[in-house]
């Protein structure tokens, strides 16, 4: 299955520049602690440069002309040139052809387009369309007049509920749950009564959801996904929240409802929104952040509550000194107190 | 489907009053941003106020005559009011009819009441018992011995284990998890041996379990949550802990094992409380707080370790004045010793 | 199905002492609030010492003689003693027996091994191969060319990708995905491209994942998880981090990618690793815990930042008192003034 290339193959296909011997056969990507003869790789990490020196890979990609005991391409842009060797050697997923299995649940008034592959077990009920060459695994599940674009990947288990709109290429992992209802609840007399969630998920073209995540219908208007936003695992958007394009939001993050958020935004690990604000575009969201305000574009927010990340780095890192803080305002309090008792 | 509606009948429905035209025709429910001509909308949140002025909506439900640019049907209690609405223009999500689908798995020990919609791809029991109008998505599992009650409805892929008991009127949303074992191990010789966990899972009536939640089954005594308590997604609850009646518990909450919680305690996202303490009736858990000690009754605790929110809020503030408090001290040393140098 | 046997014969199948009456008969085992006649239990806490002088329990199991009401088994490891007992009286759960049902979706190329459970709806895709003795419950799917040992339990719904490697006596509890695609995305002009995810996922022998949790696969390399790791629901480990053996990783944890983590080490509630970082063996990070630098064999480690958790105990208990250090502060910088204006 795995393709063999020179190196020199691979760089004109990546519009790169051999530095070394063009000749090597590459056969496999690996990382550069763990490559061997016949491997390409790549510098994650600055931290890692002085294995440049020993690695035992055929080839290395870089920015620009390193110290190395091997050969190298040199991009401009490396990580994306290194990807586009991947998917060259190795290709993506191939997935078992199944067309639409007899086994699979599929509604007389759905309608399914040409090329997908309806595993067995998946379900997609009346009135919902699925585009061409799209992929059901075994428990998928599509509800009543939901729309899927083409070339969309639902995973086992994954399951999108009634009149949601899925783009094109969308790709939802396993587990993962899309068009559930929202945390929506009016409290009567002590009772919290379910608001019924007549809001849509629109996740436009592009839009990979993680393993288990969550992804709230709206109450009253739709709950959006902008184009080519990636969302990880375990993943909570709340219910009306509509999130642009190109952003990043990586496993264990919340978001709350009725949040807007702009485009290329990046929200770190287990950070936290509340909900009805504003965050910009190209916004950076630190770990664990817990923001509650509205954010402009282009800052970066760290903490809880979420300050810029400047100055929460330096004020995070004095944490650890309030026991040493404390007892020096004490010895100065009695200083002064002696020093002026004295003086008085 | 959507019902068509004069605002004097919606007010009269609700118990309101009309301020403006009550002859106006409703169709929809919308947010006060987004709704139209022959929409229906309410104030969420007072600073959209000002919205008001300018609204295309045909009606709003307030809490008292406002100013506003159209039509108001004032109520005692505004969200339930149009809660209440909602459902008479909209009503619940229509489920499938499939009775008893001959693609589901039912054993024959397991006992189904009138009126359920069993679908293709569930799967009942040995010895299970389900009451009547119950909706079983595909994918859903009810495990052996486990009972559940009346008008129930379990999502796609939602799981309950064995020997649990679910109310009247509970739903499971998709990918949930209701009595997986928890996470009980005796370590012995560097080994972790599993606990068998023979307690049970109990949601009482009204209960809703968000998407990929998952409720531990106790080890030895049951899990409990209370008469129409709310769970949000990804919300973890350990084993044995009891949660009282009418809490709301939003995403990506983590409640430990052995913990009691009492009756109408709201937890804010990502909020977490560590194993074997005491929650109050009433308490308000900030989101993101860790709770570590037990909390009294109509508390409102916020931050890591929580502490009283009121409090917390000021003390948190201030950590990014930590810089300068640092600073300040190590002056005030400075000017103290010069002071005293000069005096002694 | 419960067992009954004398207390004397218990605290001989566990090594232990009898204190007390060894005739008595135990067929049951409870916590200590709630046991009565005939059952057996032991003291999960210090801080419930007292109940021992008042328990309803037949039998107590404790590490030495104490002050109790009640018949004692006294055990070196209590707890592993009780764990013992409770598998002798309760016995672990047993699976329904169906054989490889014929509504489960078995491929012709995968290899199923003697005495396996494939449930209805469970899927097993071509090439895998199950051990002797699996179970897989109903929605359990099994991805290509993935190998799974003997005695595994695949619970309802699931999922473990392609080319997996799973030993001996791993359990894998309901909606879990295991090798999902990492976070994985090369940005180009704007765009995030998937790097196919070429790396596996191999659980070791003993291994346990929890509900909702989620595994990624290693972009280049393997996620690996080691040796009688148990890993507890909606946990999220990244592409390519190697876990050692015996570690305990309690619900909503999220460990970034690329990191190396020892063995036993302890990771407590909705703690968070950031990537490419090492732990050591025998770490134990505190509940709510952001850890981003190296951590040293042993640590304990608490805060975000984490630092050594003996120092964050004190120094975040004095989170509270920042508004009270801020005024003493001002309160000295006056007094300062004022006796230096005095002296000046």
């Amino acid at each position: 299955m795995q393709q063999v290339r020179t190196l020199k193959e691979l760089a004109e296909f990546v519009g790169g520049k051999v530095s070394g011997d063009g000749s090597v056969k590459i056969s496999n990507a690996a990382t550069l602690s763990q490559a061997v003869k016949g491997d390409i790789t790549f510098l994650a990490n600055k931290k890692y440069e002085n294995q440049l020196l020993t690695t035992s890979a055929s080839a290395v990609v870089v920015d620009r002309e390193v110290e190395s005991c091997t050969n190298l391409i040199i991009s401009d842009d490396p990580y994306f040139a290194f990807r586009e060797i991947v998917v060259l050697l190795h290709g993506h997923r191939k997935h078992k052809k199944t067309g639409i299995s007899p086994k699979a649940s599929v509604a007389e008034t759905a309608s399914i387009g040409k090329g997908c592959d309806i595993h067995d077990f998946a379900t997609v009920y009346d009135g919902a369309k699925i585009g061409n060459n799209c992929v059901l695994y075994p428990g998928a599940f599509v509800g009543e007049n939901t729309t899927i674009g083409d070339n969309c990947i639902l995973y086992p288990n994954a399951v999108v509920f009634d009149n949601c709109v899925i783009g094109n290429r969308v790709i939802i992992q396993a587990n993962a749950s899309v068009g559930e209802d929202g945390f929506g609840f009016a409290t009567h007399k002590g009772q919290h009564h379910k608001i019924p969630q007549i809001g849509r998920v629109i996740l436009e073209d592009d839009v990979e959801i993680g393993a288990s995540s969550g992804i709230e219908r709206g109450t009253l208007d739709d709950t959006i996904i902008g184009k080519g936003t990636k969302v990880g695992d375990m993943v909570a958007i709340g219910h009306g929240t509509k999130i642009g394009a190109g952003c990043l939001i990586v496993p264990l993050v919340g978001i709350a409802g009725s949040v807007t958020v702009g485009n290329y935004c990046i929200f770190g690990g287990q950070s936290g929104i509340v909900g009805h604000i504003k965050i910009g575009n190209m916004v950076r969201i630190g770990a664990k952040a817990g923001v509650i305000n509205d954010v402009a574009d282009g800052k970066e927010m760290l903490g809880v509550p979420a300050i810029d990340s400047n100055k929460a780095r330096r004020a995070y890192a004095l944490i650890e000194t309030l026991p040493e803080m404390y007892k020096r305002i004490k010895d100065l309090e009695k200083k002064l107190k002696k020093a002026t008792d004295k003086t008085s």
